[in-house]
């Protein structure tokens, strides 16, 4: 026992998925950067570099001078976005990665497939889940593998609470709080960031762009989907004029295990994930930012145990295994038909937001 | 700022309502304890005689060994349940605390109504809310006092909360998570209370038991009342076939701010109170078992201060209170009225888990 022990606590920050060498790759996949707002320079295009399996060699964004201010710096292949589109540099890339505002997912991701591309598509997927549906389709015709950027499922503190969790050591989930909140205005404070405000482009704010962790965290987790979901939103901030700055959501999951989400743009910074069990509860505090340490934490009968290990890059494991499912000919876990039920959760949120009412989910 | 800072670490755990002298306390009121259940035994009769205000004088319940053996043990006088009613001990106490299964709270309490004493009846007050406003009634025709026992509010940890929050500390509220569970058959283990898993008795189980405290506790803090609730209940284990087991809630407060309640009577022990507001996060947690120290912290702008105070003897401070406002011919907060709303939101949840639909509450 204290040496499974031993072992638990030695390879917590394992990669289960990975069955290739990482120091043994030749050829790692070229991917094309789309979309270079803060997420995209501080955070996916240097855990591209740190990825053995990926590096990044084609860059664009609407915004011509932060094309060439990023090429430049990492001596990179700069293009238009038109130029993207049509291909022009299609043979410097294998991968497109799509992290522009929401409502163009779907032309990129078009763009991509017709270039037989596999694609990287940041989640939510799109602003509707009819569009959506088109971009899932886009890829599935031409046969090109996606992935929806869901970087909690290769954080290794959430697979470590799913590992707990199929092996029964929380007994039956009983239910599930979480909540994920920033000052999006003042935190964030880019202006390239602002499109969120925008509901044409971003198909909504809090729900859209944070409910979305709670969510597939959850359903990661339980490997299980919601069946019936219930939210409110409210905006009082006039910034938030068009589009929700809180809102509230129940997931009921099937066996009735409820999932208590809450999501703001403009509280005090939180990011918690607690799953009660029968038998024991696992809490991430903090579990969903990537600009913090992932918090780990088992409550059994009285004891706590909370696990300090060394942290990973999140967007780095999120490319390594991109690249390397790609490189090793596996499919994605996070792949277009698993975006499709969050995009229905979502919209089952703002719809039940209106109505009052449960909004049933399924197929 | 230094100063006030260390002022509010010296009073954590002041009385801010006492305005007598404990150490002046002549002839504390003496209060006759109806039902010897595990909670009047381990903590009511200890509480009671920690208290300066007060003083257990009689006991009864239906249990007549329970009755000889505290009776003999404390030096009080025992009665048995008729003998009480009847008040043939009358002239011996005071006021009359009431910790019975809830379906026999009403007959208690309109007896020592009927001969002029104090009550302080537990929570939930009765098993409906029509019994409920009977034994309302049955004190204020009597011209009666009646607090009921939300050990909460008199928990220091609970009135600091408050006071951050009146202090705009944490800005506007957001929102509220709250959960509390227990291994009920396991953890309290012992035969008298298995009249939880009798409606007949409880009026429901995990809701009555256990939801009351989240329910009650945030009103408390925020200072206001559920506009609208929902929830769902469930039952596995067989002992539950009749209540009850595992419930969640959502409470709607003015302002659409959402509390997002858990409870299990068959789960792992958890017992959390966190408020999210735009200015700083408020957590209890331990938050609500007499059997557990308070555990205290205020997150705010990526600074957490963890406010590890001296415990105080939880139901001693709820009879201080009791007693101090008796002898200072003050109100109570946790009166009648203020439970009714309690109950009427309890009702609303087991209905609304009945319908699917939400419970408008109110008047």
């Amino acid at each position: 026992m204290d040496a499974a022990f031993a072992e638990y606590l030695d390879e917590f920050t394992r990669r289960d998925w990975e069955t290739l060498d990482p120091d043994a790759v030749a050829d790692p996949v070229r991917v094309a950067v789309v979309g270079l707002g803060w997420f995209a320079r501080e955070w996916a295009l240097p855990g591209i570099a740190r990825s053995a399996y990926t590096e990044a060699t084609v860059v664009t964004d609407v915004d011509a001078g932060a094309v060439e201010a990023v090429a430049a710096e990492r001596d990179l292949t700069g293009v238009t976005p038109e130029e993207l589109r049509s291909g022009a540099a299609a043979d410097e890339y294998d991968a497109v990665y799509v992290a522009t505002p929401n409502a163009t997912h779907l032309e990129y991701v078009e763009a991509a497939a017709a270039q037989g591309k596999a694609v990287l598509c940041e989640k939510p997927l799109e602003v509707t889940p009819e569009r959506a549906r088109e971009l899932v389709a886009a890829c599935h015709d031409a046969g090109v593998p996606l992935m929806v950027g869901y970087r909690m499922q290769t954080d290794p503190a959430v697979r470590r609470l799913r590992d707990l969790l199929d092996a029964g050591v929380a007994g039956d989930v009983i239910h599930v709080h979480a909540t994920m909140s920033q000052t999006m205005l003042g935190e964030l404070g880019s202006d390239t960031d602002q499109w969120r405000l925008d509901p044409e482009l971003s198909g909504g704010c809090a729900v859209m762009d944070l409910g979305v962790y709670p969510l597939n965290t959850t359903r990661f987790a339980l490997r299980e989907d919601p069946v019936r979901v219930s939210g409110r939103t409210r905006s009082e901030h006039e910034a938030f004029a068009d589009v929700d700055e809180h809102a509230s959501f129940r997931l009921e999951f099937p066996g009735d295990v409820d999932a208590f989400c809450t999501v703001s743009q403009n509280a005090q910074h939180a990011s918690r994930l607690e799953v009660t069990g029968t038998d024991a509860r696992l809490i991430l505090d903090p579990a969903f930012y990537e600009r913090e340490d992932r918090g780990f934490a088992v409550v059994r009968d009285g004891t706590r145990v909370d696990v300090d290990f060394e942290q990973v890059h999140q967007i780095e494991e999120e490319f390594a295994y991109f690249g390397h499912q790609l490189l090793a000919g596996e499919p994605f876990h996070a792949d277009g038909e698993h975006a499709l039920t969050d995009m229905r959760a979502l919209d089952g949120v703002y719809e039940s937001a209106e109505t009052g009412r449960p909004v049933e989910l399924g197929d």
